[in-house]
C-alpha cells in the first residue's frame, strides 16, 4: 500500500459559499475516503467561476493522489464546470454516444422531448473517462495529470453518491488500497464521551498497533469505531472482531447496535425478532418518537400509532390518565408518565408502548422542574419502568435527546421480555 | 461603499474533514456575510495541523477584506489554533484578565473547580483585540495584517453565531457598508421554480437596478428574497417594500409568510390570531406533521394533539372511520383522508384538523397508487376539503414534502375562516 494516500475535495457552486446550501458531499466524501485509508488534506468551496475552478485545480495538481470535484454539470448557463475542465486538461467537448443513449432512453421513459440541453449533458472533454450515472443526465468524469486523479462529479447527492459508490471507490480500492482495512462501528448510548474514554482506557492502550478507537458522539450516541489494517483480510477482520467482542464485553449495557443502525433501526429490529408491536404517547416530544421510527422503512410491521397528547384534556380523555393525577402530581411527573403508557398500550393493544412528559423549553420550566426535565415511561407484559432526566434549554436538542432516551428506555425493555 | 468586498472562510477542525462533521458554520457565515454585500470568495476546511493552518492564513493575507476563522481553540491538545496564530502573528500568548474572570464566574455558577484547561482558555495572543464570549470559554480573536482582517472562533455553532452576532457583523457594517443594504423575503409554496420564475420574468426585468430577486428553493418552499441596495436606509427599505407589494400582487396565493417563517410557524400564527386549535391525524406521516408543529416554542396554546394511526385498526377505533370505507376504496384514498380528519376533529375538540394517508414509500406502492401517493384532508366548521398529490419514492423527503403540503392545506382553510 502506498503510505499516506492524500485526497482533496473541491466542491462548485455559489450555492454553497452564500449559504443556501449546506457542503453534505463534502462530508459524505470525506468519510468514504478516510475508511479506505486516505488522509483528507483539504476541502475548499468555490463559486461557478474559471479563475477559481483553475485556480483549485492547479493547486491539487501533484500534491495529493485523487481530486474529487462536485458540482457545476447541470445544463444552464452558470453550470461552467465542464469547459473549465477542458481548458485546464487542454481538450475539446465531444458528445458521448452511450451517454446520450442513456440520456434518451431516460427521457422517453419520463415521456419527456429531447432538447438541446439534454443533449448536451452527454458532452464530454475528449481526454476523459466517462463514469456513467444511472440516476441522472450528467455523467462523472475521470482525469489523470501530473500524477494526480481528477473526478468530476454532478452535486446533486444521490447522484454523486451512485457514481462514487458504483466506480470511484471501487477503482481506488483496487489501485491505491493494496492493505486490508475493515471498519466495525459499536453503537453506544447511555454514557457521556469523557466517562466512557475513562472507562475504555486500558482496552484502548492494550489494542494491537494495526487496530485504532474512533470516538464519534451525537445527541447522546456514542459511536465506537475500530480501524484495521493489515496485509490479509481475513487476519484484519478476525483481529478487528476479536476487539469488537473485548469492547462489547466491557460495555455491553450501552451496545444498542452495529455498523450504522440508528436507535430506531435498533427498537424496529427487536420488535421484529419478537413479533411484537409497539406504541407511543408523546407529550413534549411532540410526534418525534413516532416519526423517528416511522423514518425506518417496513415500520408499519410493528409501529402501531400513537395518541399525543400536548394538553391535559387529550392527557385525560385519550390516554386514560386520571384528571386527579394531574392535578396532584403535575403533568411531568413519574405517575402521569406511566398512566400514559399503560393508557396507550391499551387503546393500541401493542406489546410495549412508551410514554413521555416533560418540559422541551425554552419556556414553561420552573425551578423545581427546570427546562429539559422528562419523565419517560415503557410498558409491557413484564410491568412499567420509569426514569426521569435533565437535559438542557434548546428546544429542538431536546425533543430529540428526549426521544433517544425513550427509545432506548423501551429497547432495555423489550431485551428483557421473554 | 467599497466595491467588492471580498470575504474567505477558514475552518479548522479534522472532524471537518472525516465527514464526522457537517460544515454548517460555513453556511452560516456565508449567508450573513452575503446579507451585508460581502462576496465569499472560497470556503476551506482544513485539519488541526499548523502548515495547513499557516498555509491558509498566507493564502487569504492581501486578497480578501476578512478571513473569517472557526475551531481549533478547544483546551485539548489538539486545538493549535492560538498558538499557530502568534507565529503567523508574530506575538506570544497572554493571560487576559477579563476573559479569565469571565471564566472563572462560569465555572463557579456551574459549581465547577477551575482547572489548568480553564485557565488556559483565557491566553490570547498578545496584539490580537479579544472579542468577548459570554456563551462559553473560548474568547474570538481580531487581528489586522497586510490589509486583511482575520477573525479567529470557537467552532461550537451557537458560540461562534454569538461573537459573530454580537460583535463582528457590527463592526463589519460600521467599516465596510456605507451603502444601505435591505433584505426581504418572501416566502411561497406551491409553484416550482421554473414555472415562478416564468410567471415572474416581467415583475424581475422591470425591478429597479438596486433591488435583485433570489429563488432559494427547499423542499417545495421557494424562498423569494429581494436585495435593495443604496445610499439611504429609508428610500432602501421603501424600495424593497414597493416591490415586495408588486410581487405578492402578482403570487398572492402563493405566498405564506414573510423572512424566515416557516410554513408551521405560519400555521401557528394564524391560529393564534384566529384563537383557534388544530389537531392532527397522521398515517403516513408518521408524527412528522405533529413534529413540526410542536417544534414551535409555543405551540401548546393552539396545538391539541394528534391520533397517530399507523394500521387500520387504529384509523377504525381510535378515528372512527368505518372499516367498510377503509375496505371500499383503499386506506389511501380521499374517502378514509376524510373520515379520518373528521374523525380526529371530534376526538380533539379542535377547531382545525388536518389528515393525511399516503405511502411514503419506497416500498407499498402499486400501478395505481405509486409510492408518493397521498390524500390530505382538512376539516372545520367550514366543512372538508381534500386533495391528493404524487411526489417521488424517497421515503423520507416524502414524509417531509406530504407534511409541508398538509400544513399548508390546513394554512389555507385558516385564511377561509372567519
Amino acid at each position: 500500500m502506498k503510505k499516506n494516500m492524500k485526497a482533496e475535495i473541491i466542491s462548485i457552486g455559489d450555492e454553497l459559499l452564500i449559504g443556501q446550501t449546506v457542503n453534505t458531499n463534502a462530508s459524505w466524501i470525506g468519510a468514504e475516503l478516510s475508511k479506505i485509508g486516505f488522509s483528507i488534506t483539504r476541502c475548499v468551496a468555490i463559486p461557478d467561476s474559471k479563475e477559481d475552478i483553475l485556480n483549485a485545480l492547479s493547486a491539487a495538481k501533484g500534491k495529493v493522489e485523487i481530486a474529487l470535484i462536485t458540482g457545476g454539470l447541470g445544463p444552464t448557463s452558470d453550470d461552467i464546470t465542464k469547459s473549465v475542465l477542458c481548458e485546464f486538461f487542454g481538450t475539446r467537448l465531444v458528445s458521448n454516444q452511450v451517454v446520450l443513449e442513456m440520456i434518451t432512453t431516460m427521457m422517453t421513459r419520463r415521456n419527456f422531448q429531447m432538447n438541446e440541453n439534454n443533449r448536451r449533458q452527454a458532452d464530454v472533454p475528449e481526454n476523459c473517462r466517462v463514469l456513467l450515472n444511472e440516476t441522472g443526465t450528467a455523467p462523472g468524469m475521470w482525469f489523470e495529470k501530473g500524477g494526480t486523479i481528477f473526478v468530476s462529479m454532478p452535486g446533486v447527492p444521490p447522484e454523486m453518491k451512485h457514481i462514487m459508490t458504483e466506480r470511484v471507490l471501487p477503482e481506488l480500492k483496487t489501485r491505491f488500497v493494496s492493505q486490508a482495512i475493515v471498519h466495525k462501528n459499536i453503537m453506544t448510548y447511555g454514557m457521556p464521551e469523557a466517562k466512557l474514554a475513562g472507562v475504555l482506557a486500558v482496552f484502548e492502550s492494550e489494542l494491537p498497533p494495526t487496530v485504532k478507537l474512533a470516538y464519534l458522539p451525537s445527541y447522546g450516541i456514542i459511536k465506537l469505531r475500530l480501524t484495521g489494517k493489515g496485509e490479509s483480510f481475513e487476519a484484519v477482520r478476525d483481529s478487528v472482531s476479536v476487539q469488537a467482542g473485548k469492547l462489547c464485553k466491557i460495555i455491553g449495557d450501552l451496545v444498542y447496535g452495529e455498523d450504522e443502525e440508528t436507535m430506531e433501526m435498533a427498537v424496529g429490529r427487536l420488535l421484529k425478532e419478537k413479533k411484537a408491536t409497539m406504541c407511543t404517547a408523546e407529550s413534549c416530544t411532540g410526534g418525534s418518537i413516532a416519526h423517528l421510527v416511522t423514518t425506518v422503512p417496513g415500520s408499519s410491521a410493528y409501529y402501531k400509532g400513537s395518541v399525543i397528547a400536548y394538553s391535559n384534556e387529550v392527557k385525560i380523555e385519550h390516554l386514560g390518565v386520571p384528571a386527579g393525577l394531574i392535578e396532584m402530581n403535575g403533568a411531568v411527573s413519574r405517575e402521569v408518565a406511566e398512566a400514559m403508557a399503560k393508557g396507550s398500550r391499551k387503546a393500541f393493544s401493542a406489546s410495549f408502548s412508551v410514554a413521555v412528559t416533560g418540559i422541551a423549553g425554552p419556556d414553561g420550566g420552573s425551578e423545581e422542574k427546570p427546562a429539559g426535565t422528562v419523565w419517560i415511561s415503557v410498558d409491557s407484559e413484564n410491568g412499567t419502568v420509569s426514569r426521569n432526566f435533565t437535559f438542557g434549554t434548546d428546544r429542538i436538542v431536546n425533543i430529540l435527546r428526549f426521544s433517544i432516551a425513550a427509545l432506548n428506555m423501551l429497547r432495555q425493555e423489550i431485551l428483557r421480555a421473554k
